[in-house]
């Protein structure tokens, strides 16, 4: 934890319980209620301060003892480390707020959107600069569910984080970052937003779009028959993303654009050559798509 | 389970413990294999012979207590009743194999296939007519696994099986074939063929179809970056009806062709909408399908 020791975080002395003493939780929802409890879990946190849009958000996070302390964006002081974890959306307007606050050019900064290029762009743009002390970062777990009583102390415990430097990121900031999904229990990868924001858009945008998209499709087909009713294990688990939050997706979407309209074209395309095969009975064709998906599957997921 | 009794399953009296003497399942693999063993669980059939190309699976499924005794199809004798387990591409012709039996004409016939028009013509093909002593079912509920070491005593409880006789089926054939799904606690459905395969097309068959799609699209598209190691939970649910078997799945492909490329091309319409209101930026109109994606999930399964 010196790394964190190392770096900008308001210790006075190493005899301090605790790396960072205040931290601000901008946008209280389950990931970052779940990356706070990991924080503490871990020792690296002594107080959190909570911002939300939500009031009952903020009550619900006191009561789990996610956060000791409310507190609006303007009321904000002394604060050692700021976590943005809103909506992608809001970004910008968070970072202009807190462009005149003393502990900007102190505090550390890290976020946990799903989009890197979107929140690296929304800190220049709203701060005029972009400041050496901030170091996006992306944990690659989570639920479909909405609101900090859904958050979850081991969320991150064992599944990977991404950490997505800028061009001025500085390397202590960087260990910092690191060193806080690290005490969360994440495997940290380092990589460039642009490579993440691709990767990305192919393992999690694309199938939150295409779930939606799906309920969307059945809901609206002009068909009078009960058709959920008859839905599988498969259907369900097809479309859990589907309940995710529709303005956290929003977001990823505008804010990704160009990356999840690559993977989308290429799936259109796909599922163009999967209904030429099906219309023309063509079975050895799909049954070789099928088998190639299967194990392709199969190799980089265990069974359930 | 008199209802069973009343119908030909060679009780010789009503003092005999098992409604259905001597069951033969043709294709022996998890849902045949589940399907037998809640039958057994509820004391619904005596003796099981099984029937399948794969002696391996034979093998399986005596260890497991699910068969009996083996055999071919052609060496079958003294049948009560009929279970048709395999992909529903080869029925055709195990029915035109079963054809010159004698217990063909008052054996129950039935079959857990996922098209059941077809299934349904198959039986015509094989026969050279419709059976009256032939019920075609379907269980709504599976695993993406394959093989009868798969197979679970309790996957039908609780779940709907579909009954979907067709003009000739008689109505104690039907009562039989409602009556098994009733004992291994489904909860059963009689409706036409032609409503199920329009149903299954979009909550099971389109996205099984979809989910093959993913992955082939994202493992056939040049990107160098090892994507599959950051998909999450979402993804891999999303994908987990990729893992099934890919004969029976192109199976399904061919044999509902119809109703598949009938939702295939809703689903790519609205894709493509949704495709355009991502490049143009409409978050008004994404946020919109969201929503209404989400609620309507929400309304038809828990959320988990």
């Amino acid at each position: 934890m010196m790394v964190i020791l190392g770096y900008n975080t308001g210790m006075n002395n190493v005899e301090n319980k605790f790396p960072i003493k205040r931290l601000v939780l901008i946008g209280v929802g389950m990931i970052g209620g779940s990356f706070i409890w990991s924080l503490k879990r871990a020792g690296l946190v002594e107080h959190v301060v909570g911002v939300d849009i939500d009031l009952d958000e903020l009550q619900v996070a006191t009561e789990l003892g996610i956060i000791d302390s409310k507190s609006t964006l303007e009321g904000l002081y002394d604060i050692d480390a700021i976590v943005l974890a809103t909506p992608v959306g809001v970004m910008a307007s968070i970072f202009s707020v807190l462009k005149n606050k003393d502990f900007i050019k102190t505090a550390l900064i890290t976020d946990v959107g799903s989009t890197k290029q979107s929140v690296i762009a929304s800190a220049e743009q709203g701060l005029g600069y972009l400041p050496e002390n901030f170091v996006p970062a992306h944990p690659i777990a989570g639920r479909e569910f909405i609101g900090v009583r859904h958050a979850e102390e081991m969320m991150f415990y064992g599944h990977r984080a991404i950490v997505t430097p800028h061009e001025k990121s500085s390397e202590s900031a960087i260990a910092a970052v690191k060193a806080l999904w690290e005490g969360c229990g994440s495997l940290v990868d380092v990589m460039t937003a642009e490579d993440h924001d691709k990767i990305l858009a192919a393992t999690s945008h694309l199938p939150h779009v295409l779930a939606y998209g799906l309920m969307e499709s059945l809901t609206t087909t002009e068909y009078e028959e009960p058709i959920f009713d008859y839905a599988a294990g498969g259907f369900k688990s097809f479309t859990r993303t589907a309940s995710s939050n529709p303005i956290m997706w929003r977001d990823i979407c505008l804010n990704n654009q160009k990356d999840i309209l690559y993977w989308l074209d290429q799936y259109q395309q796909t599922l163009s050559v999967l209904r030429e095969l099906i219309a023309k009975g063509d079975g050895e064709s799909i049954v070789e798509i099928f088998e190639r998906s299967k194990s392709e599957r199969d190799q980089h997921f265990e069974k359930h």
